[in-house]
């Protein structure tokens, strides 16, 4: 539906990352600019914010373009998240209801849901539901996630800061760990519930042989302990301090996460198991079969996913332009479309395109098994290439106090 | 002894901090300059290199100022540490006799040795050594320790860095935590076993009424169960997300570690208790007390010390030029001295001097009283004044493939 007009409205969901926000900033920045675009609204704690009639008035509080540009650079999702899972339409018709009315309501003819795989989802019921009513409004997903999951675009915003603020921390540990002359095995916790990625970003670090990370456990191989000790062996007989990147989401060849008989497992609403301990499990294997080792967990928790003091450049500036090209979609008539980045062949450049939500929504992208190499312990000099150009540039915060001034929600 | 012509030795020891290699740089960079300095030697893993013989040439692999930059902005220890403490004279003189042949072997007639309280003990008794035989050297203590808990110097080098880091991760994780509408007590596990600065620092974090961190527990401040229980219902009473700062060093009035009960408790060859879980302690706590509120433990392990990508451009900047003022304070013949950060009345501004080591080695200093505020919970602006402006400045680091280059032991 080319050149509704009307107001649009953004939203947040899923966990944060570092660059969600410059999404945000884009599609904010770009609806300001729009000529059908009147009043840009926003929904806090995603579509729960529109059910509850949360809604702030974007166009005026982010009223300069150095408030756009501190969202840009401010971390988390400024609009905050929820965990709701849209129901289908059948399930729960009044739920739709509320939705369109409050739509109706503020005069709501484009809706930007910027999130992964489960926001995905919500656009696309949110998209076919319109169409079935046949109420006009133009639906786009902007995906976000640290775990470059999604399928189909090249990457996902958020990705590349989180590679870069891994890669980095890697390196910094890995001075760290050399300092004193015994025998250490530290072991490294990161994201990733089924997909190495960010696990794999690790390798980044290494700039000479027998750098850390010398064993990287991903979520795309089934851990064996007794391989796992048979590797460390391996590497300790080249190397006495060792750095080990494990994902929370590596399990056995029977499926079981390899942190379970050490977690309390609690369920989040998507049913998702909620993870710790991978680190843990494995220190008790080492501390088990190497005697005299010191052994050190570490994890890099919630500042993996939203550490904007050292976010990658490239991956903000991308996060905004795909939030705006999401506008400019939006207002060329496209809907129930998520927006994707496309590489184009030579030297790294990113193009950006939509692509049908139906066939992205519920997929899962890991991996590929031929970037996965000595014997599932590391990755290829093609997932290298592949992630290198993504963690490039430091960002331009805004300073204050000596800290970065984030944006904060009134 | 003045004028004294000859050869230097410089060596890092105890725990590695983002600003040891910037006075090592300075030592390094000054003692090249120098018109009494020949060669500038490195001791690898600290006075155990001069005992094992493992000496490198600094004046040969820091060739270009290009290197001693690379050197200033590289975190941990470049010359790698020890844990090892000098015995007295009388207990073990075949120590001392390696000692001072091996500096007869090399020429050396000065000796730097960058660390803590346990290096600046080094310090003094090789001085005191030297004096008792009579061989002519100048011993110089260059302070490092991100604890910030030496006497007499206005503060640390290598503490500014740690705060920097601990201040803007705090930040990003304020709006990480605030993301979701739900109940949650987050956290956040600092260094610091016996002095609660880089506890404190947290708090420069805030920006607003009710930023995190909500609540700090200090090592200066007996731990209480029932007061902890009390202060986290006040606050949860204004604030559904709560980010609680907590020293790994707190103890309860009796003086047991608070994390005892958890803890394997391993001792380290000073005699110091390994810590960890003070934050796991207190997780248990609120899960005991606060039914259906979500906890999470975030520690901040070895990057608090070692995060160059977020060291502070000040703290870089003076570290280096408490080195070189330490070779000048050598060649004009000082000996058994460390060198401190004198703070001048007004606008910030630091100058240094040097302090008889006897007077500093062995005391520790911790929180003023009266810059703990809200019983027990919270710092004063006092504090915040003091601190802020070591956190100022982002350094020039520097990149190569999006990663900031390191200088690496040969």
């Amino acid at each position: 539906l080319k050149g509704l007009k009307g107001n649009a409205i953004v939203g947040q969901s899923g966990g944060p990352t570092a660059a969600i926000n410059a999404s945000l900033a884009g599609v904010v920045g770009a609806a300001k600019k729009s000529e059908v675009i009147d009043t840009i609204y926003g929904m806090v704690n995603g579509i729960v914010g529109v059910l509850n009639d949360n809604i702030i008035n974007l166009s005026e509080i982010m009223k300069t373009d150095e408030d756009v540009d501190i969202l840009k650079h401010t971390p988390s999702s400024y609009l905050r998240s929820c965990r709701y899972k849209l129901p289908k339409a059948e399930d729960a018709p009044e739920v739709y209801k509320t939705i369109f009315e409050r739509f109706a309501q503020y005069d709501i003819k484009y809706f930007f849901y910027i999130g992964g795989n489960d926001s995905m989802d919500s656009v696309m019921k949110i998209s076919n539901y319109a169409s079935k009513i046949g109420y006009e409004i133009n639906v786009i997903g902007v995906p976000k996630t640290v775990d470059n999951d999604l399928l189909i675009t090249d990457h996902t915003p958020g990705f590349g800061s989180a590679a870069r603020y891994i890669a980095a921390s890697i390196s910094e540990l890995m001075g760290d760990c050399d300092v004193y002359d015994i025998d250490s095995v530290n072991i490294v916790e990161i994201m990733g519930r089924n997909a190495g990625w960010m696990t794999a970003a690790s390798a980044l670090a290494r700039r000479g042989e027998l750098d850390a990370p010398q064993l990287i456990y991903l979520p795309e191989v089934a851990f064996d302990t007794a391989k796992f000790i048979e590797d460390l062996k391996r590497v300790k007989a080249l190397k006495k301090n060792v750095i080990v990147a494990v994902s929370e989401g590596c399990r056995t060849k029977d499926g079981a996460y390899i942190c379970e008989g050490l977690s309390d497992g609690p369920v989040d609403s998507f049913g998702h198991k909620k993870l710790s301990g991978a680190a843990r499990a494995l220190e008790v294997i080492v501390k088990d079969n190497f005697p005299g080792v010191r052994t050190r967990v570490i994890e890099f928790s919630l500042l993996q996913r939203c550490a904007m003091h050292f976010a990658s450049k490239t991956d903000l500036d991308e996060s905004e332009r795909i939030g705006q090209a999401g506008v400019r979609a939006a207002e060329d008539g496209q809907t129930g479309m998520m927006m994707i980045y496309v590489r184009q062949p030579g030297e790294y450049k990113i193009s950006i395109d939509s692509y049908d939500i139906n066939k992205i929504a519920n997929g899962e992208k890991t991996i590929p098994n031929e970037w996965i190499t000595d014997n599932g312990t590391n990755v290829s000099q093609e997932f290298l290439d592949y992630a290198r150009p993504l963690i490039e540039g430091q960002p331009e915060l805004h300073f204050k106090d000596g800290l970065p001034l984030y944006k904060r929600l009134p």
